[in-house]
């Protein structure tokens, strides 16, 4: 209950701090006879770590992730899933200079009134490091979803200013910046480049497609798909926006344009727009589910700003040290964790909606 | 679990279908000791009400709440308060027009799927009626923050195309809109005026504000403040979007522009601006909580929609009858009972953050 | 949270006050599909209720359940079956007598210290008209399980004293005290006579046998069968202990008596024995579930009792008023609803365990 | 909510297999500024490890906890609180005797039908050595409880037949068995010899008393105090029952006998009596708290039993190794885990029930 627990059926509790011993989660509720293994967790993990391209920080530890149990010859066994990645490289470093002082854009006043006691090594808990542990059971939720014919992709549609006009998919894994359009991820770069010479940081918006997903999913009144995954999506650090299809655009148009009509195609029910996003009353409609997610810029930066010390002192601070100029690039494989994350536990749910349901497990073995 | 349950320690169950017997909620979990009566509730169901204005629905049946529990000498008792409003005005109508199509933009797919069984008389538990449970307990939980001094005030900031320029708080319950700006409002019943006349519908943007908020409030990692915010609004049936301070716009600014600095002003820590709408790292930073939801036209419109049968055959459809050109004014209150269950639990959850907080209740009665 | 809410997707919120305007349940997560009606869940409701014995209390209030949402057309709907009681019968009393005085045996000490506030008009929430709310949902628990072929039956083991010899089930509902042996029951009533006569009450033992029970229901580790059932039973008021086949007995066995072999016949595996009471490991292991429940005698008593008053005086006090004898007799539907909505919530977690299952439900539609 | 997570506020998840790479668990919710080290933890792991004594296993790993997150210079940051111990000394053994064999007494086949997976290897998740999680969370909790002046004590009342008839709690570190009598203790070593010489086990009762307790905790209806402890209890491996207070004893006693008056003493409520065990209506009532717990033999067995393997087959099995002729000495530190683990849930879940207590942390700073 104190925020580290996800899901219902589809559980993960994670822990860790960046410069504890380590961080991990475990999955409980993973189906038993799910093909799985460390090498498969491992390249999500990859994603997510800085790359060997200029925008990633400098750090780079290996985080390899470690299955402690609940995997047993290649296969799920029904028991919790345990992972843990270790800190290797925390350096005894010198945090006097933020230690008592509240960084602006972080989380530093809120954890010191909370808990009257703040990890000052780095962030702690509202380190980015804490998505570790997202990505390495939003990996075993994708594989689960793998098997039942659902893709989570998510790539980068803007960032420093600069749109994808394309949907070049394609084209995404080609680019530092996970961008759809390979000019818009040249421009981008610059601006990036921009960004990083007068020590500043930028912003940028993730769009998120889900296929495959059968009609119906998503549960009624408060644990609707699109609620569930707008908050396991805002759950993650910078998130400051998240919107379905049309989004914030659909408030501007006329419901004879927001309206998405159907017709049959190939004997399926086919909508001829996508203004839902894939959802509609709460319920995957059978289309692809599309989100997109507003990442703010990093608010670590080597530029003087205004702050305050926990003695309730004025003073200024420039937040040294290895910082991404974005966080953008490197977010796109959580948005992919936490949509399945929250997909795979929606799935399992909706497998008692119906009675036939429970009797086809039950009375026709 | 199958989503009508919301919150952990403020915790309420809605049921009820809108043509079915009646709607209600229990709450279960608002401290003990708190005065509240039936009057101070029916305010806020009479806000939600279809007014005496032109843009609401003609159905009007009261919506008179009564309470069964909970609540003894008019004061909470601890036990679950439990809220009842029965359906009083469901003429026998002909349904036979929709009984077997999807109607677009509705979730009458994605129920018939789910459940291979559906109440087709006006939406069901989909119906907007739904919204009474969530407005009762809301009622609920803004009488136990107005006792911590915490006020949540929402207000339509665009509908229709057309956007409130002006903050002006003393004007959003003089017009019919809810908007905080005179001339906007007037423009904007124009144009929902002539949306009207071309049996259509608008949508619009509602933008709420907290203030009083304690720092801290929020759990870190997946039940982060915005987070849970995010599910309990995009949960209400038409939103689409959902930002918090800056919001989408953050994605375009640099880490300085939106990074709030911070200064000493008598003797409490201030914010110099508010672009993190109040909320850092998850957790409330003593600054005005601040969020916009964007809300699609209504989806039942009188024209002429291409649809399909649930027979999986091709039709077309007009939707007729008793339906708002737009939900957005009448989703104010919604917005803010949503808001106010959400801040409630979680400032209850908050309570066993520290240790001394612990022992102040334990070992210093 | 606040403990009104039980089970996980088979979800129940009671609400409810002896003495308030009514008592009733939502039942969230019923599978859609299923038949039922009012008449069904008032046969539960009417073996709760006092009989035409005089070993029940006089007051007979009828007890009408109504269900407000979630059924249509005689069928479940998905959606939250709300019921509720309407309290019918409440006099204008006097309770001045016991109004600041902490009767022996009840939690009114409790509620005053929790709550700071206690409605003290017969017990309010404590009161056994809660299991009303029980018994409700526990019939629709009771309908679903039918459908997969599972009963649940209770009866009285041991009352004032006196212990069934037989399991004889025929008998079980052709007298009063709901015992499976006639001579036990004869026995039984003489003693209860004796001890209303004395203004004294009585207590015994429930046991419960659940039959039809597939394999491996039950989560490992915290949400075992057994352990789920143990909460469930114990938290019905009077309860002291509960056990599970030979129970407290195992304790003086050695490991060869208490393990029950295996063999198999015609074609199922088959335990020799069954000490287990059908649970091994927190699984269902095939067998029948045979556990029983130790009753106190009721606490209202007509006789002189010591206690002190909420202004922390000694005092003595007599409870006079309308008060069972014992609650054995009425406690049997309230065991069976507590049993059925356990295995209820049990079945549905377990649809997902397995992968292939997981398949069944998505890929082989 | 596939069984590895306990607790509401003061949550638990845990993970691991007897011979994977590790057990663990993480405490989601202790309250920051509580100081712990491992030393503390550990003291409560060593007493549940198999001591020099003849009556506990062979098998002797160490089993040292390793806290990976949420303590931070000896105080915890009301992070989660990760712990791990490394299975050392999985022997690369023969398993082929019982790899498809069902084991009497054992969760074997409810394993196999549950997941249609099992690891074989000495249990798995099932093993005793899932209990290494339950007594490090545990211990936290203990922490957390001595601060409040609450004591959690278990000690073993019979084993082997033999029953403690004294509560002499200075021996109970003094002999092996745990037991509050030395006598008892000596009689019920001999008897466990002989059942060592014929091959066989032997079973016990553990009883738990809970000192200190404020009024009030426990939560009405559900989640009782005694009923979330019979829960927490009954979910260790081998309990069969669980009572508390006079227990099954109180079916049999008059209202009169069992209703334990009040009188004033030293300007505190007291009870004349405990037939209660400390809990009214599911709130503790201010003395301590009392339960008792059946641990049926060790189900490992050296003799030949009759059973049935995987393939619906006869066959007959004795379970050689290394195995406890009972499992309760080692069990009563589990015992007291789990007391203490549910005990502080309640306790930070009891904090909010008053409006005077969260107006005490929030405006009474």
């Amino acid at each position: 209950m104190a925020g580290s627990v996800f899901g219902n059926l589809f559980k993960v509790s994670t822990f860790g701090e960046s410069h504890g011993e380590g961080l991990g989660v475990i999955v409980d509720g993973c189906p038993a006879g799910l093909k799985i293994d460390s090498e498969y967790i491992q390249k999500d993990m990859d994603r997510r770590r800085p790359g060997s391209n200029k925008f990633g920080t400098k750090r780079n530890e290996g985080d390899k992730v470690r299955i402690l149990s609940g995997v047993f010859e290649g296969v799920t066994e029904g028991t919790p899933i345990a992972m843990v990645v270790f800190n290797e490289n925390q350096k005894s470093k010198d945090y006097s200079a933020i230690m008592d002082v509240f960084r602006p854009g972080h989380a530093d006043m809120g954890f010191w009134e909370k808990y009257g006691i703040r990890d000052y090594r780095g962030g702690g808990r509202s380190s980015g490091r804490e998505t570790l542990s997202r990505v390495a059971s939003g990996a075993v939720a994708r594989r689960f979803l793998e098997e039942l014919g659902i893709q989570v992709k998510a790539y980068v549609t803007e960032i420093a200013g600069v749109k994808a006009e394309k949907r070049d998919f394609d084209e995404v894994s080609k680019n530092p910046l996970f961008m759809p359009d390979k000019e818009a991820a040249e421009a981008a770069a610059e601006e990036i480049e921009k960004a990083m010479q007068s020590k500043d940081s930028v912003g940028g918006v993730i769009e998120c497609r889900i296929s495959g997903m059968p009609i119906g999913v998503g549960e009624p009144v408060f644990d609707k798909l699109d609620a569930s995954l707008a908050k396991a999506v805002m759950s993650i650090g910078a998130v400051k926006g998240v919107e379905f299809g049309a989004g914030f655009g659909a408030a501007t148009l006329l419901g004879s344009e927001n309206n998405d009509g159907m017709r049959m195609k190939d004997g399926k029910i086919t909508k001829l727009t996508n203004n839902s996003g894939g959802v509609l009353g709460g319920f995957s409609d059978g289309d692809d589910v599309v989100f997109r997610a507003a990442f703010k810029p990093t608010p670590s930066i080597a530029r003087l700003q205004q702050s305050v010390t926990r003695f309730k002192e004025d003073t200024d601070i420039t937040v040294n040290g290895r910082h991404d100029p974005s966080v953008v690039p490197r977010a796109v494989v959580v948005v992919e964790a936490m949509a399945a994350l929250t997909v795979a536990d929606l799935m399992l749910m909706n497998m008692s909606a119906r009675m036939d349901n429970v009797i086809k497990i039950y009375k026709e073995k």
